[in-house]
């Protein structure tokens, strides 16, 4: 009965089919340290002093400010800005006073409310730089640590205390460090070695032609064995070889939202624990194995590299409904997606490559099987406590990619967005200067291609 | 007399206006702990066992590997490879002979052969990933304690054991590890302080927009002052959320070849220590006021970053006589570079940026100002031991990426060179499948373009 | 009943919901003296004496030349080859020694083989330039005299001369030339009359947006108005400048390849003659006001022009079951699309929109409407004596024709065609320099859009 | 003493090194039918009874229109115009307050005053539609049959006479009408015959290797040879087919902006008289030798092509010192170019292509030899009576193009221009959406490159 997984995993994605909310509704945060500050972002006009000026504001009405930096932002050849990303203590001060003041002598101003709180008609806060997803470390929607009733680790005290370990982990973990590497208890090795046992059996028949050519590099790289539980950190570091793909630790649940968005900056929020050893073929949310079975071998896939990035890029700074859209798109790929190869359906999806009775289940003709559109699918219900009973069938991650990128434009937002992977940053384009930017490096690139294609035997 | 810095410096890119060789001649170098290896790179195609067999071939010839990964190679849907990096122990066992086994029965196969000593009409070495740079730590062509006689700090016992701390930081520095902090003595900052109260009063009106647009921002930022030398790990960071340069410490001179190859990936190798207090305004050799002052602000500029990208791109695997045009180039622009902005000539090279009388020399009228046109430029001579006759003046940072990519296409090579940030690697371009790949990558920003333009206001 | 058109337009397209033939079975041309020539297509390397060498080969078998042109095929820089377009008389001497000849002496080689006879595997015949849609004329699959017996006309001597008359006109008319106008007699225009009135009634509230954009502009500048029935010569002027589309008269029904290869080009084969006087809102067959009420308005639509351009392009060298497939397509978009245009559905296609009974009736809820996907489009059967049950619903023409363009590039041919609007002529991409050659035009109008986006206010 | 052509030629450009003016001084045109006209170009929204209403306005003021042509402008899906092309009689009825009206009451409006007379700060007038070059046949310079004292055919009557035929036929010249056949008399013949000897013997060592290449297509399909003098109508659809290039007979002289504007739309203005028979090997002006051995086989190449139209497009509504610019390119390029192949030079220009001196002495050392760079060649003197001591070389013509087209996008104008091959008329970008067009067709180019990459060998 692993099919439970599915009732958790939902609330990870935070959505569900009959209420429309993103987020767990009644839900209270333990940690909200970040509920006292507020993040500012706003550029001034290059000129001498620019940059003290701004800053005397805050100093005027005693903000404190948490964090600064100013960065360039250069929108023209003859139009230079300074930008301004901080973070400004609202507890203290006048903070609401420097704001209006701000607002009045910058040439662009945004204050970034949290997706939490997001006011109607306001458009969503959004990471911008790919250390902006510490903030999320903070913003679970329940901690690791914190289990259901009917969990398998309910009454288990040990097992309590060693999820409580890894949520530290990942609640103190920024960006940038190494993932701390676990020692895992024989227990713990001992059902890792079990799944690992069973699913390998499957996977060569079961599993897409990606998911199969990429596994053997697993083992060879990583450690994967049935006798040994790979670390986050070695296998973060092979994905970022592969595609640039890496995984950052999570404490708990988080929203939609905010776990699309770290896609955007092809960011993996795994999980880092086992499963309780009792049940070892079943888990009410996603553990390790499931991650690193399921998820990890598909994001050493350029193509599927892009289209999970596609997604998280098409939800930054979109309505609620249509990142209930772009959830429920997740759900029917990466979590749950069939694709045609050679003539044959196989899995694709980390629920299914991590769940020995639904990957046998979701290949037999008793589920509907219908072609992925973006349109479609992002409006599908689905049941929560059992299998799928209809699955989406991609062509390729090449053509999901360019439907997703379609989908994508339709939402409804004021600007374009890029991911600029020398920065690790989202780029908004929103003036004329920044698309001749784009335009020019699409003319470099295309140069290149001339010079490949003059190159070609 | 500050010019003494480029007789020295041209030491670090290796050319010289007379001896064409890139390498300084006669050089031995004392750390060569990678002359006992040899590194191949080398592809199987995609099959059950696939990378067993390969590592047998090892095996069975005794050869002792010293680093090893294995990662995807898709260059197409339907044909699947695994690539090999391979470090082998070449003092041990019959690597000779693995070699021609290996040769027999892979895809394809390449001996990378080291730059220093690579054959005539042998493609020379070039890193693939950013940790490949790690081994130019040890290719050192001296080593940064080693003073010349005429050296200030020659008869230093103090400063040359200070010297040697600096190197050792660079020489154990691995890609990834933060840049360790240094406690700057009261005399260096004294020195730095000096350097920077002369040099602040000239860049208002003789630096080009580009420096003054981002030289506030390294004070608010990076800590510039005249009295805190700033700490590269700072400066760099800021450069990564700039444009995604990073900053190296470096242990001495490094070739030609190895200090462009660094720039094909937004690194940049800087030295860390301060010039010996007795003549704050001279140096013999590129330190860290030259760095920090003169190379730093531009890095955090798109366009220039680009630029000097392109340069590093168009170097790797490039004959030994396109290395010395290139760098030549290179020292016409990054290091001595003038630009023409709003009808005024300005200076956006290093040299003259960190050099309180050239700085003014280089926008008089004596020297003369030619268009730069790196198909001229390259081959044009320079004197060691003086302010230069001959400046080159570009017309923006754009144009002469343009014309760099131009230029690089005309060098001769098997193949086109891509940089791919997401893996921060060099994508070699060889085949249709590559090409394929590269379209569809610009497709895909076209409709990022036109989503943008569709934004527009 | 109007619906009796769909019935014989039918046979133009040449297909069936049954059979799958594309072409008439049993059918017997009276006209075919292009039956006793081969065209021929090769090409020779450059150098001194190769065209007369090649025209040698011709003369020594005893061939007659009935047509030839030699023109420049330059593949590369350093390859340059001629191209020979010939036409030989295949009744006297050995063209078949001939032929056997050339194929060994020349660098490539290609017997058109024509599209009504082509062998199964053989590459089907197709025209390259606009001028080879001259040899259509006489491939027609019935003339345009011979009326069925349930024809209204059957028993009108006056009527079938008149079509006769009609017919010569486009049996003897060649590209290039003006399009001879006609005299309709009154009762033709009071035909005409009746039609426009009733037909003009709907188009406001029946029609899609670009029609009703479009109308006006017939009325003022090729004569559309009750009273007066335009001539061919005028619209076809009217829609070069608008989107280089042009007519050109048909003597009878084509073949779905032929008609279909007639888009590739821009070029739309049109009848010339009006129904039969005696049923004015009935036509067994498309005649003069089914093309110029239905078809016209839109071929003025760039988006529109665009689409069934491709739908012609797609075709170009395609397997039979494509055709068919694209026929299918054509059929349900251009003759009988509807489109969505801001929540409403509105019709486009010209069956509807030459059909008073038909044009009300798709609107209605009574038919069942799906999303435009050539793919299952293609393969969708439908009746030929009724309304239409099933209609085809498109997001715009310019989703319909990068959905057209995807499905094309789906299609089993060695090689991707491009239209050359300078030469009028259809270039088969088939090698690298080709293929450099595209990149290169594709970035001189990426330059036009970075000029373009400089000036944009 | 063949260089006298150039002095003449000069003319033809408008031209002068001394004399700035684009324009013959002190020329009175004996043919001013357009005087009396003016024309207008304007748009109006889509609205019922638009197009009445913008008429209206003319019937008010009782001004006679003697051309109105009113076309689709489709700006924006939503956003859609009609545009009129009218040609008014301004000496009856109040064109002013017409116009003053209408200024009013349109979306966009420019009353096109003719190049001669164009305002300081005007835009000049340039042709929209290739049928818009019918204006230029009675703008010229000097009528065909008015020669110089010191011409050779000054004293003929015989000859002036045959002069007057062949400058009516172009006078009376319209776009589309295939171009009059000419009966050569047996003395022209014989001229022709003589330098078709001469030059043929040149040719394969002095000519560039496109124009050998081409040569001997142009005997097998238009005719030539020592004993036959080609028709314009032949070749003209020759070059059609190789390039869209076209011929168009000129009765005279044409300003630079009028000729220059021919290219844009690959028009290209051709006499079709022969030299006086007196002296065989001089001609003070360009006759039908120059342009049919000169300049027709290189417009057969297709980057020549692209090249020659470049300069035309980059005259559109340039100012007068910019066109002077361009004329001063296109006679060092079109004219007088050399190219460098194969480490030779070679000659490319029609002036040196058709005189037997000035072709063996532009190869030798004598003359200088600079790298063609629009902006320093356009700005290069050079003397009228003599053979040129400066030649530019090109490196080949799709640099030259790319260089051109860096040029034009220097050269002030508030718009980017580009050429519709398929409606034969020159679209001017203005606005977001024309731009996101260009963007789309772009794409779709791409997806060409795409489908034809997959389908190399």
């Amino acid at each position: 009965m692993d099919a439970g997984i599915q009732a958790k995993k939902r609330k990870r994605n935070g959505y569900d089919s009959v209420n429309t909310s993103p987020t767990h509704p009644g839900y209270k945060p333990d940690y909200d340290d970040t509920e006292g500050s507020t993040s500012l972002v706003f550029s001034v006009k290059e000129e001498v002093g620019a940059l003290a000026k701004a800053l005397k504001i805050f100093e005027v009405h005693g903000v404190n400010l948490i964090h600064l930096e100013s960065r360039p932002k250069k929108s023209d050849v003859h139009c230079h800005e300074y930008e301004f990303f901080v973070a400004a203590d609202n507890l203290k001060g006048g903070l609401k006073e420097a704001i209006s003041d701000l607002e009045k002598s910058t040439k662009s101003f945004q204050v970034l409310s949290r997706g939490l709180k997001h006011e109607k008609n306001e458009m969503p806060w959004f990471p911008r730089k790919i250390s902006d997803l510490d903030r999320f470390a903070h913003q679970i929607l329940s901690y690791g640590s914190e289990l259901d009733s009917d969990h398998p680790g309910f009454t288990d005290p040990v097992y309590r205390a060693r999820r409580k370990e890894f949520a530290d982990i990942a609640f103190n973990y920024k960006h940038g460090q190494p993932i701390p590497r676990v020692e895992y208890t024989k227990q713990e090795r001992e059902t890792w070695g079990t799944i690992f046992s069973e699913l390998t059996k499957l996977y060569p028949t079961h599993a897409c032609h990606e998911f199969n050519y990429v596994f053997p590099l697993l083992a060879e790289n990583c450690g994967y064995s049935k006798d040994n539980i790979p670390q986050l950190e070695d296998i973060s570091n092979f994905l970022k070889d592969c595609t640039g793909f890496r995984l950052r630790p999570v404490a708990g649940l988080l929203s939609s939202r905010d776990f699309l968005a770290g896609l955007a900056f092809r960011v993996f929020h795994s999980t880092q624990y086992i499963r309780h050893h009792s049940r070892p073929m079943y888990t009410p949310e996603p553990d390790l194995c499931h991650e690193i079975l399921g998820h990890v071998p598909l994001f050493a896939d350029p193509a599927f590299a892009q289209f999970s990035q596609e997604i998280g890029l098409a939800s930054l700074g979109a309505p609620d409904d249509y990142i209930k859209k772009l959830a429920t798109c997740y759900w029917f790929t990466v979590e749950f997606g069939l694709c045609r190869q050679e003539g044959k359906v196989k899995a694709y999806g980390a629920g299914l490559l991590s769940s020995f009775g639904e990957l046998q289940y979701c290949l037999t003709d008793k589920p509907e099987k219908r072609s992925f559109d973006p349109e479609k699918t992002g409006i599908q219900e689905y049941p929560i406590t059992n299998y799928q009973p209809v699955y989406y069938v991609a062509d390729s991650f090449i053509s999901a990619k360019e439907k997703m990128a379609k989908f994508a434009s339709s939402i409804p937002r004021p600007f374009a967005v890029r991911y600029n992977p020398y920065t690790q940053s989202v780029e908004v384009l929103e003036n004329k200067h920044q698309v001749a930017n784009l335009t020019r490096s699409i003319r470099g690139d295309l140069g290149i291609l001339e010079d490949a294609l003059s190159k070609l035997k």
